[in-house]
Order: structure tokens, then C-alpha cells, then sequence
């Protein structure tokens, strides 16, 4: 594969393209909503998620199944669930913060009871997404709605969230903050993954292959997104920098340092790569994805 | 059948019992988490929509089919659905109230943050609980999910929760009142009916009187509301009562008035037990709640 960085820029398109279709109705009373919604969908941002389930499902595929509707269709669903969590955690009552990817965050435009409403409505949306997919097996499609909401509920991201609350103005574990970030940010990246390589029919060797490779980018990415929060600039991050700290949150930079940070971040994403072996060169993109997103400036 | 009574409180016991089961974990930094949503979910109430959901599965069922973990699932899952819209709504930002089925609401007790995120846990593991089902085939479960998920929605009840934010405080057309509350209430209820034909195999003439039943019932429970919150005692009703005067909701009595309110609440209920003429008196216990619904006093 000669140009990882044309093709990964060519996926994003296919996402935003497809998620461009979404939420474009018709009955006017659900304008405003609908409306709200796709200000945070479409807000751009590195679709990195569906990015993953797209190079997964490729990376594990063989002739018999090219890219499909389908395999977009949980690509999307997963960067609605990823918008919900974003719109939420958002919320005064929770992060409470005014700028997101460059703009004013979802409550902030539309007031917290749309904004609620907003991100229920893409949590929701999601699963219709892959229960109206077809052209794969039903037995697989109803496996990949259960991987997600387990990623995504009281023991996933969810799960994470309300220990991110619990933690806050606390002094934490170097241990309780690598469970926190496996479960807040962790989880729904490794389902990313693993969704792509089952519905290619991964299975065996090859699935776990690919889980022990979203696992390890997922505490990568997080940790990376901890150093930047230290690092970036406000413009680079298209947010408030040096949030984490303000807020006493508990990151990698202030419990192990910002140097040893980098450094388990760089060895993550090596283990990650490693974890690919045996994949041939169609998992080159996942490789790219896994040292982009140690190396990324915003 | 002789005692519907007995057979309605055994439904309700049954879902009871499977609610019980659930959330019940482990992790100690869930363990707040889930409290609150137990706090909730397991608040009593009258469990309308999944004891619709047993008695549809029931009323279309033949021997072959009797009632399995899988009907109880989906019935669950329709009440975590349930639940979740009810901890939303009760939010500062959106209705703002204190009491909820006699207790303080959620937020009140466990603080918004974790409010939003019980909710929000709510609404994912009930897709979760229904994707782990077995004993039905992946096609129809698959069918039930797409059809939950497009009930609570952006066009369905969370679309009728946006109508109504954007209705309070202004005087609406009984055109806009029904739109409203066939989409905030009516959904939800509908979808338990159908939910539970189609589990036990039911299409065509069949579905579609169930889909009737459903849709009369759901406005019918929805107008009988509005009528208690007007005539209802707050001892009753477990929330406080007058509520949507006080906050200027549109409703059924204050758009066509008391008694008209009653008289459409018994011809919808009427016209839900003709629905279901072709049905043998396995559909006897659906013709009870058509009558329980606008004869309850809470």
C-alpha cells in the first residue's frame, strides 16, 4: 500500500458522506432536534472510530466481501454513540464546558434540554442504524448491536463516565486511572475494531488479534489526548487546554509524568502494531492509525 | 379466563422479578452508578408496556410458543426504555420535577450528572438485553430492535419530548396535541404490542390488528394521563398533580376540554377492543388494560 494517508483521508469522506444523510427529515416539529443533532455530528472531527471499523473490517476481509453499506452503517453508529457521549459529558451538570471541535458545544447553542434530548437521540439512533443493515448475516448484526452496547453501557463508556465523576478532586492510582480510561475511553475504540474484523467474519486467532490491537490503541489514545490537553494549544485542540488540570482531573501526565506518559502511549501503540503479525499488508492502515495516533498534534 | 386480575399481577411480578436480576454487579466505581439505576428502575410503577408485551406475545402465540426468557427481555428492555425517558424528563432543564412515582426523583437523590448518565445506561443495555436473547431467531430479534430503537427516537418519543419543549407556553391546535402525544407517549406503548406480536411469529392481518390496538391504546393512556393530572389526587398519583397546568402543557382537557377528554379516552379504548375481533380470548387480557387504561385512578 503506497498512500496510507490518501487512504485514510478517502474513508473519513465515505463517513462524513454517509452521516451527511442522517437526520435530514421531513415532519417539521422534529427541525430544531433534528437540527441540534446534526451540528454535532457533522462538526467534523477525526472520525477516528468509524475510521477504525472501516480498516478493520478490510484488514480481516478477503475478496468476498468489499466495503459495503453495512460495514458503513456500524462505522457511523459508532461515531453517533461517540457524538451522544461527547454532547453529555458536555453538559453543566457534567464537564460543563463551552467549546468543542473549535465551536460552541451543543447546550451552549441549543440549551441543555435539547442537547439532552440530542444525544438520546443519537444513542438511540444508532442501533436502528445496524438493525436496518442488511446483506449481512442477522445472527452477526445482532452480535455487533450486543459488542457495542456493552461497550457503551454501565460497564463500558458509561460505566467510565460516572467513575470519572467519582474520581474528580480525588487523588487517584496509576491502576484506577488505566481502569478509567480503559472503560471511558477505551472501550468503545476496542469495539470499533473488533465490530469492523466480525463483520468481515474474523474469528478465532485473527479476532483476538484484532481485539488485543484495539485494546491497546484505545489506552493510547487516551493517554495521547491526556499529554495534549498539557501540551496542545487551545487552536490545535479546537478546545479549552490545560481543562484536565483545572478541573483536578485526574491524567496520565499528572499521576506518572508527562515524559513516562509519552513513552507508554509510544509502547502501546508498538504493542498494537505487534498484535498484527499476522495480518498481511491489508492491515497497513491500522498500523498507520496506530502510530497516528501517538504521534497527532490535536 | 376467569381471573385477568390474577393474571395481569402475575405478568407484573414476572417482569418484576427479571427487572430485579438486573444491574447488579460487581465493579465497585459502578456500584453508585447502577444504584441509581436501580433506584429507579425498580420504583414500583404500573409496568404497562411490558405486561403489553407478555400479553401480546400471549394473545398471538400458539402452543408452540410459550412464554420465554427471550419475550421477558424485550418487555424488560421496553420498561429500561421507559425508565430512562421518565429520569430525563424529570431533569432541571427539561420538566423539572421533584417527585416521581412518590419518591424524589432521580437527580434529586443521585445529583444530575448521575441522573443523565443512569439514563443514558438505561437506554443502552436495554438494546444490550434484547442482543443477547436467544431461542428466537436473529432476524425477528433484530426486526423487534429496529423497532424499538425507531419508537424512542428522533421521530418517535424522543422527537415528542422536542414537540413538547417547543409547545410549552403556547396555545396549540388538537391536530398538534395528538401529533404530540402519539409521538411522546403513543410510540413507546405501541412498540410494546407489536413487540411481543412479532416475538410470537405474528405478520399481516394478525400484526396489523395488534399495530391498531397498539396505536388506539397508546393515545388512550396518554389523554386518561392528562385527565388525572387534572382530577387525580396527588396521594394517587405519586407526583404532583396539576403539574402541566402549572406549566403550561398542553393537554387533552385544557385543548378540547374535561369531558370530551373522557369521552375520546372510552372511544379509543373501544375501538382498541375491536381491533381485536379476529382474536380468540388469549387476547382477553389485551381487552382488560384497554379498559384498566381509562379506568384507572393513577
Amino acid at each position: 500500500m503506497t498512500d496510507l494517508e490518501g487512504y485514510l483521508n478517502e474513508r473519513r469522506r465515505m463517513v462524513d458522506a454517509f452521516l451527511e444523510t442522517q437526520f435530514q427529515l421531513a415532519d417539521p416539529h422534529f427541525a430544531r432536534l433534528f437540527e441540534a443533532v446534526r451540528y454535532s455530528l457533522l462538526a467534523g472531527g477525526k472520525r477516528i472510530r468509524p475510521v477504525l471499523t472501516l480498516a478493520s473490517f478490510e484488514a480481516c476481509g478477503d475478496l468476498r466481501a468489499p466495503l459495503s453499506d453495512s460495514v458503513l452503517r456500524v462505522a457511523a453508529a459508532i461515531e453517533m454513540i461517540h457524538t451522544y457521549s461527547l454532547i453529555h459529558d458536555d453538559l453543566p451538570a457534567m464537564d460543563n464546558d463551552d467549546l468543542r471541535r473549535g465551536r460552541p458545544t451543543n447546550h451552549k447553542v441549543y440549551g441543555e434540554a435539547l442537547a439532552i434530548l440530542a444525544g438520546d437521540c443519537l444513542l438511540t439512533e444508532a442501533f436502528l442504524l445496524i438493525a436496518k443493515a442488511d446483506g449481512v448475516p442477522a445472527v452477526i448484526l445482532l452480535d455487533v448491536i450486543g459488542d457495542i452496547a456493552a461497550a457503551s453501557g454501565g460497564s463500558g463508556m458509561a460505566g467510565g463516565q460516572a467513575m470519572d465523576l467519582e474520581f474528580e478532586h480525588r487523588k487517584i492510582s496509576p491502576e484506577d486511572l488505566e481502569h478509567l480510561h480503559r472503560h471511558k475511553t477505551g472501550c468503545l475504540i476496542e469495539v470499533s475494531v473488533t465490530s469492523g474484523a466480525k463483520l468481515a467474519g474474523a474469528e478465532g486467532g485473527r479476532l483476538q488479534a484484532m481485539k488485543s490491537y484495539g485494546q491497546a490503541i484505545g489506552l493510547a489514545f487516551q493517554i495521547a489526548d491526556d499529554v495534549l490537553d498539557v501540551e496542545g494549544g487551545e487552536e490545535e485542540m479546537g478546545k479549552a487546554t490545560g481543562g484536565d488540570a483545572k478541573k483536578e482531573k485526574a491524567t496520565y501526565p499528572s499521576i506518572v509524568g508527562l515524559e513516562k506518559s509519552k513513552t507508554l502511549a509510544a509502547d502501546l501503540a508498538q504493542k498494537a502494531i505487534q498484535s498484527l503479525q499476522g495480518l498481511d499488508d491489508r492491515a497497513d492502515p491500522l498500523r498507520e492509525i496506530a502510530r497516528y495516533i501517538v504521534s497527532r498534534r490535536k
